[in-house]
This record gives C-alpha cells, structure tokens and sequence, in this order.
C-alpha cells in the first residue's frame, strides 16, 4: 500500500547546486512510485517567513501529500524536526515555525510527530543537510509505507514552534498590517485581507487611502490591476484574498519603496476624494 | 480514456513564488495521469513576444499534449482565453497572440474555442490568476477526458490574435531583419532564416557584411561557434533554423550591444574582403 | 524491457530558454516509461569543472539512471560525444572530463562508445545543440531498449578525457588545497577532506589556521555553521565530505573573497591560540 502519490519540496537550497536533485534522487529511491512537485527553492537563504508564506498560499492547491519544507538557519542545532499531520496531508520539515501556516491553512494540526527514528533517515547524516538526509527520507516512507507515527516520539501539537500570525487589526475604520511578501512582479502584498478592506468600506471602485512611513496615497481599489492604465498604482484582492498593491505593468515595490515587514495601514477615502 | 499524456507549460511567473507549483497541483488533481514538461517560467513579465519566440522553437520538440502558455500582461479585462488545436496538440491561454508563433509551427490552426465553458474552471476564479484558476484547469480536463467542444464557444481561426510574424526580407542580395530573441549565453537570434542566407550567397566559410545603427562588421560564417577562436564573432545557423550571432566563449548580445528588437541586415562579403 | 527508470540531466542551458524543455521532449517522445530528474541547468556556461564537481557529488544520491550532462564549450568541433558504463549507471556526454569525476565517483569507468550510431540520434542535427540532437535521444534509446554497445564504438577506458583531478596535499601537516566550489549560501568548498582534516589533527573543537593569498585566520572548526554565533565563520566537513568555509547566516566567499581555484592551506592551530 502506498499512502501518498506525491510530495511537495519547498527550500532555501536555490537551483545552481545540486542539493534539490540529491533529495529528488532520495525520494527516487525510497518512493519511486510518487511525484515530487517542486514549490520553490529561491526562498532567499534563511528566510523563515517567507517560505511559511509561500507554503501556506499554495499548500490549497496540491493534492494531498507529503509536504517537505526545509528553511532551516539552524540545522544541526537542538531544534528538532517534526511530521505533523493535517487536513488530508502530511507535512516534514524543521519545527522553527515554517510549516505553521500551511498547518492552520490545512485545518491546523492533528497529531505531531518529533523525528526521532533514525531507521527512516539516511545512514549516514551530514550534519549541514538534514534535508537531504533526514527529512526527505522521512517523507518518502511516509509516502511510500510508513505510518505517521513511525516517524518518532508523537508531541503535542500545542508543543509546535508556529510563526506569530501576520498582524493586522481593525480600528475606527482604518485596517492596519504590514507587507507579508513581494512577488515577481514587484507586487506588494499585505497581510490585510479582502474581507477586512470590505469591512471597512473598501470595494472595488473606491479610492484607499494608503498611508506607510511619512507617505500618504489616494490609490483606486479595483478588481485587479488592468483596470488602471498602463504605469498606475492599483490596489486589489489578489488570487491569495489578500489585498496587494501593483502597478500595471510595472513594479509596485521598487515605485513605493515597500519592502516585507514594512507596516501599512488603509481607509476607504470620502466619496469626494478623487484617485 | 485519457487524450493525452503530457501537459507542457509556460509562463513569466519565475520560479521564486508558488504560482507555477499551485498550476502543477490544480494539473496533479484533475488530470493525475499527465506529465507536466516546463518550458521555461522565466519570460520577463508581460513578454508576450519572447514568450511566443520560446514556445514556438521549442514545441516542434514536445511530444503531443496539452501546451498551456500564460504571458498575459491583461489578466482580467476583456481579453479572452482560448483553447487551438493544431497538429496533433491542443494550446491553452489568453488570446492575446502568445500561443500564435506556436500554433503556426505546428502547422495552423484547425479549430477554436473560447473558454466558455465555467465548469471547467475551479469553483473560484482570482481576476489576476487565471493561470491557475481557468488556464491549467481547462487544459487537464481536456488531457484528461474531456473533449475540445466541451471547453466552450467556438470561434472562427480567423478571429485568433495573431502576432505580426517576425520581419524579414531580401532586397538586392541583402537580408534585412531584427534580434528575435537572446539566450542565456548572449547568442544574439536573428529573424533571418539560414534559407535567407544561403539565398544571398552566405553559406558556410564565407564572410557576413553585418549592419546595425551606425556599425558595419564582417564576421565569419561558419557552420557553429566553434570554429572562431575564443572571443571571436561568428554568424551561424542556429538549432532553430535562423541565423545568430555569437562570441566563442563569450556574450554577443553584450559585445554588440544589440537587445531584441533591434534592426540587423546582411549581405555577403565579395571574396576579396577577408575576416 | 526497460533498462532504466531515470535520466538524470546536468547542464549549462540555463531556465530562461526552452533548451532545456526540448530536451525534455525528446526524452519523453522516446522514452515516455523514464522520469528526468534535473541536476541543475545553472552551470555557469561553459565552466566544465563546476558541472563536474556538482554531478560527482549529486549520483551518489540518484537511483541508477543514464545520467546526460553537457556542458560543451567544444559543442560542433572535434571532441567526441560519449557513454560510460559505471556502477549501476550509464553515463553520456561530450569527452571533455565534464563526466569524469563522477564516473570515478561511482566506481570508475567499466566500459565506453563513442557515440558515431547515428541512429540514435535525432534526424536532424544542429551543430550546436548536440544536447537535444544526439546526447539525449541516445541516452533515451539507452534508458528505454538499447543495449549499450548500440550506442558506437567502443573504446578504451583509459582514453577518455579526464579532469585532473582536485588538487590536495598534507605536507608537514599542512593540508594545502583549493576552493573547489561556491555554493548559493556563498559557503566556500575546498578540495581538502575531511579526512585531511582528520589527518592533521584538525577536529570538532579545535582551531584551524587558514591561510590565503597574504591572509592568515584563525577559524573554528566545529560540527556544522550553527555552532558557532550568527556572522561569525566556521570551517566544517560538509555534506559532501569537504571541509568548507561559512559565516553562520552570511556569505564566506564575499567576506573572504575566495572564488573557485584560489590556493587556500589549513593547520591545526596549537591548543594555545584561541579563536
């Protein structure tokens, strides 16, 4: 019997290495029946946050799996690693709060496992690539024929490292957040929701009031970011139903100066105000 | 019965967001049975041409299948999704002249549809995301089980947008054309075919008479980079059939100065000029 | 019968082009049963001895496959193309000690042909793509009915071009090597082992001194970067067995200014210096 068909594989390892496709060789050789579906890898080094984010906007639409993720600033130190089961998924990785969102995005966490049998890991672990060595082959019987708890020492989940939840709060009207990430394009998403803009009056069609640093903005709130002329500002309930900031056809973050972290807060402008 | 085996799939998403991953997963639950093959992720944002360039030389080396290519600087306005088939494949994106290059290079357009049909979208469809929510979708339906009809109104081939085909022409013994596209090693792709070349005299071991903005070079023609020495120009027939432009070793784009787009001609060096 | 279940693929086409998904194409319209797992296509063009030192240390992790690589500067001149049968694998390629290191990582060359049957090849050959023209419709027909010795002549062993391999001595315990690679951490590898390391007393907890250039350091050598404090450095055996040089949450090749190639000694300090 084979438990799942596929894996999910984010990192920080980037491609100009090999250290992914050493850990698709491993799943090769202990899940040959599964498919690995890469998230990403150019989670920039270390950066925790970042790859939690990522994890948790696509985690929805993958098919139920194994999900390793490896952001990992302090392997080969104490913090343990950890299989936690949630939703129709499994998910592998280091217990430092990476794979929290994903978790509570899955329905949050039902049994957690700290990964103390070493019968599932290489035979050999580098202390430097525990993904390579530890966590994808854990996901791989996992996969393959393992039952969950033959991971190792069942926790509790209330024991689980989880990343403070992206701030944002409501207040007279005004919803306040920061910048959670910046894609590709330049696009600057917050950590305020479409619901929140919605309860605070903003729809598509009113003017926000955008206010960061010493900055205030009049900026239209629309559908999406073609409905603005070429080179404007737009705000919009992006594909993750949170509300982002873009420049059709350009690049909001470098225009605005609004790196993740950055704090931001939003009001639906009086009917008089014009964008 | 399932129609086809492989999706391939092409987009400017990059690589460091979970875009291409939640395409990959919305493919993985409803068509399980089919292999994705990335073209590339990498076309800069909104390049519809450099899109159409990369998937019209790569696709005459796919196997049948479901080609999905989203360069689609207006997602979300009026601008309508369409599914073609041509040669033995089926293309699935905007309608914005993306797929056309590719179409017309597996032999035209037989017939078209307008993605119409909402039951084959998800259930929820973000206006800045259609990659993920009526792109992929549709076309893992249609590599699994469901027919071309079925993806929505038919529409005449005639009404496609079509890219203008890349310019070229021969007057007087010169090939006039543009920078099609420039690789990763700064080899510089003309829209000059090797047919061109060989029209006007230039085959192999003779000399090019190369004109661009002010400049004039002759460079050797030879049949492949490798026949100049380290640091030395060459024109050749590229794999694709056109005639490039490379420094052995070394960055043509870079040492030319020449982006795409730029305006090239050529004409054979008489046999008294040596290189 | 299927011979192989992989492929593995290493090369320097970069993701930007649709190289490597013609590739991938050829290998699936010849060989659908096989999965392609990719090594990396992000070898700096044409740097032979940094795909070779990425593929020796990956294999050892990939189940038996035909591994192609092709990092070719000599693409469409004299070289020959090749296929090495060693360990459980098949590897193919141009004969220009890209595959050296990891055939003698996987236990040496047992047998090897020259690729010169054309019949494995694609119809049509461009000069300067032998990648998806020759080296992987062969290495497909390999992975999928051909025997090995379809793919040639045969040859000596003892003919193929090889890389010399990592420079390395322990002279007066001094263990005086090079920077064999730069990982995307910036973490700096030496050609010394481990168990240089070992050799001359270099262990968990002691000192090392390392010189460079007109530069002496005195550098903890520990288990991993996490033992020591964040932007501190470290010299640890990595995970592929090296001793390699980090800053605990930085970049140790821009802080030390150590590229590829640079001579790099190590001692163990005496236990009165103190890092």
């Amino acid at each position: 019997m084979t438990r799942f068909r596929y894996l999910s594989f984010l990192t920080d390892y980037g491609l100009e290495d090999g250290f992914v496709a050493a850990c698709h060789g491993v799943a090769a050789r202990i899940a040959p029946h599964a498919s690995v579906i890469d998230v990403t890898h150019l989670v920039p080094p270390g950066d925790v946050r970042r790859g939690a984010a990522v994890l948790a906007q696509t985690v929805p639409y993958l098919p139920p799996a194994v999900h390793v993720a490896v952001v990992d600033p302090g392997v080969g130190t104490a913090r343990r690693g950890i299989a936690v089961a949630a939703g129709d998924s499994v998910f592998v990785g280091p217990d430092n709060g990476l794979l929290s969102w994903a978790v509570t995005a899955s329905g949050g966490a039902a049994r957690a496992f700290s990964l103390t049998n070493t019968g599932l890991w290489l035979a050999t672990v580098a202390a430097t690539f525990h993904g390579r060595d530890i966590f994808m082959p854990v996901a791989a019987h996992l996969a393959a024929d393992a039952e969950l708890a033959a991971a190792g020492t069942e926790i509790d989940v209330t024991d689980l490292v989880t990343l403070p939840a992206p701030e944002r709060r409501i207040r007279d009207c005004v919803a306040e957040g920061e910048v959670l990430t910046v894609d590709r394009f330049g696009n600057v998403q917050l950590t305020i929701t479409a619901s929140d803009a919605a309860e605070i009056g903003l729809n598509s069609g009113v003017t926000a009031l955008i206010r960061y640093g010493h900055h205030q903005l009049a900026v239209p709130y629309r559908d999406m970011f073609g409905a603005v002329a070429p080179g404007e500002l737009v705000a919009y309930a992006d594909s993750a139903g949170l509300v982002s900031l873009a420049v059709n056809g350009g690049d909001a973050a470098q225009r605005l100066g609004l790196p993740p972290g950055a704090r931001v807060s939003m009001t639906a402008a009086p009917p008089t105000i014009r964008s």
